[in-house]
């Protein structure tokens, strides 16, 4: 399967959209904000930068994109402010993988620049911020050579440029069967095949970025990963382990063949702390400023408030949304289900998701890494 | 109505789309491609450019955008191989308002890269191209100062920002009753109007320009117009003088109200010659290099050829279909008119078209102009 081609979030502003039901990206988004804040100060403070170069990698496409950039603008600006210097033109870039909904981004734009203009005395045509959408993988060259002043990424480098080489050839010989990831049941082979595939992954987004970013740039990264160096462990991997078994019940009722769940396998990966301070120190050209870890509740934390159509709803049925909106277009392509199918499929998982939850906490461990180009 | 927010090439690929039919704009590239050679050949002789950056204005979206783009990087690459210099780094912008379909435009970019990488040696991966979509009107600024080497757009400045100031009230007075454009019936107000519009949207154009483009950088432009200085010629309006019939043949048989025709005005206008020249030289930093006039069939000159499916229709139904898949979007805005009155439009049309045709070879007017921005 080529990632780069089926891995979208859930496209529009429909009921099971992405930009309906990104709630647990969005709660990632309020952590890593005092760490954008602080990587920006110190960005400010240490360099005069007249044109700003700001990149986010992975930005899918929704109100989190737009309202990340436009917190990053008013710390650039009250820096500025503080500093006594103008404040810098912006140069702004949207980073997504091709099949990404870029039109529904872009049609966010003109009320966009509308509230920079009216809110921030930004405009397009005084020329202090111009924005672009780069369709491309991050996994490899997506701007010219010093050229980016800072860049983040929130929820996206959890997610490989493809299924581990191999990995379908243990699905045949039925290695992983029955599991769509990392499992306790797994083979060293199958764990293997997932680690080395994310170490190359990530030592190629560092090494891109190392040549985008100008010296003294900065990079903030939040994703998910796991706490313990066990690969198997639960907080890395119980979603899919569930995922897994909802998929098992749709076999038993005969709606997909058993063989198609064997040969899936999630273009993912929950790194730990080590596997990442590895590869970033191998590459050598950034300093490691911080590297935080923290727990978040599947469903974002979300308060049951009936009031809201969110709130309505089990704590099952708000995880399965929210993965519903992630995983969707990788499930169609590789299964080729129907709407019906998928519904099922999801009304399941809201239900093995629930009971898990009543017995036991499973939460996300989300990283959040500030990085320095070094001078 | 707001240009920006509904103006756009019909979507996708399906029989109506504009990417398959574009056969006029792909005739009208074809001429302007030896201008564009031209042009680049003083660029990379007089400048050695280590990273081009390169825009198309209003870039829509299908086979002609990626096609254009890929013969200029093969004439760049020409001349650096016979200056015996290295390829520049090809930084790549496509354009167009934020309603175009980037989306369609992106999914065709990993088999671009692919063919850039097979056939030119090109690669991302070995950073020596970078392409991104810039969405926004080109009647203002989009582009860092100083950052673009070469400008071109094709097919897209005849397109107004908005419909001139005050129109909705001349057809509430019903001055340009049952018109759609400037026709020989329009009152002189009319008339000035469009023209004032024109001239200020023109002027924009190029004081954006000149402030993006680095000094002896160059711009192609390429778009309808008209030989006469009269404004109500017939090679410069008679396609929508023909529109404005069926649809006036619409209101006769109930399906359309009279008073929706009479506040339609396309956001068109057809230059001569004189008009362009007065903006360029008021503005002030271009050179013109050339400006040239040439004639197109109203179907591109497309040859009957049963073959094809294109070659199996009638002249009428041809030309129907061509501006179909561009003035779609407006007319659906407007008219809120379903897909069955649509296509009763279209047939009306294409019968009427037929008509003129077979007793006048009335022929569209398209300039190519060539600027140097002043050193």
């Amino acid at each position: 399967m080529e990632v780069v081609q089926v891995l979208h979030m859930n496209k529009g502003n429909g009921d099971t959209s992405y930009a309906k039901n990104s709630t647990v990206q969005r709660k990632i988004i309020s952590f890593g904000k005092t760490i954008i804040e602080e990587a920006l100060l110190e960005l400010s403070s240490n360099y005069d930068i007249d044109s700003m170069g700001i990149a986010d990698l992975g930005c899918s496409t929704g109100p989190n994109t737009l309202s990340v950039i436009s917190e990053i603008m008013d710390i650039v600006r009250a820096t500025s402010g503080h500093l006594r210097r103008p404040v810098p033109e912006f140069r702004l870039f949207f980073n997504d993988l091709y099949s990404n909904d870029f039109n529904y981004l872009f049609m966010l734009l003109p009320a966009f620049y509308k509230m920079l203009k009216e809110e921030k005395g930004i405009g397009l045509a005084s020329s202090q911020c111009f924005i672009s959408g780069v369709p491309g993988s991050f996994y490899g060259r997506l701007f010219p050579s010093n050229s980016l002043h800072f860049v983040y990424s929130f929820s996206s480098l959890h997610w490989l440029s493809q299924v581990p080489v191999g990995l379908e050839s243990y699905a045949v010989k039925h290695l992983n069967k029955g599991k769509v990831y990392i499992s306790k049941s797994s083979p060293q082979s199958v764990v293997n095949a997932y680690s080395s595939r994310f170490q190359s992954d990530f030592s190629q987004f560092i090494k891109s970025r190392s040549q985008e970013l100008v010296p003294g740039g900065r990079m903030v990264l939040s994703f998910l990963g796991r706490k313990s160096i066990d690969p198997t462990t639960e907080d890395g991997c119980y979603q899919w382990e569930l995922l897994a078994e909802a998929l098992m019940s749709l076999v038993k009722e005969g709606l997909i063949e058993e063989e198609k769940v064997a040969s899936f396998n999630a273009p993912y990966y929950a790194p730990c702390a080590e596997e990442l301070k590895v590869e970033i120190l191998k590459e050598g050209s950034f300093i490691i400023d911080r590297l935080e870890a923290f727990e978040v509740d599947w469903d974002g934390g979300a308060v049951a408030d009936t009031h809201t159509e969110q709130g309505k709803m089990t704590v099952g049925e708000r995880v399965a949304k929210t993965i519903r909106a992630v995983v969707e277009s990788m499930l169609e392509s590789h299964f080729r289900m129907g709407q019906d199918t998928m519904d099922v499929l999801f009304i399941k998982f809201a239900e093995i998701v629930g009971n898990h939850l009543s017995r036991t906490r499973t939460k996300y461990i989300n990283f959040v890494i500030s990085l320095v180009r070094k001078g």
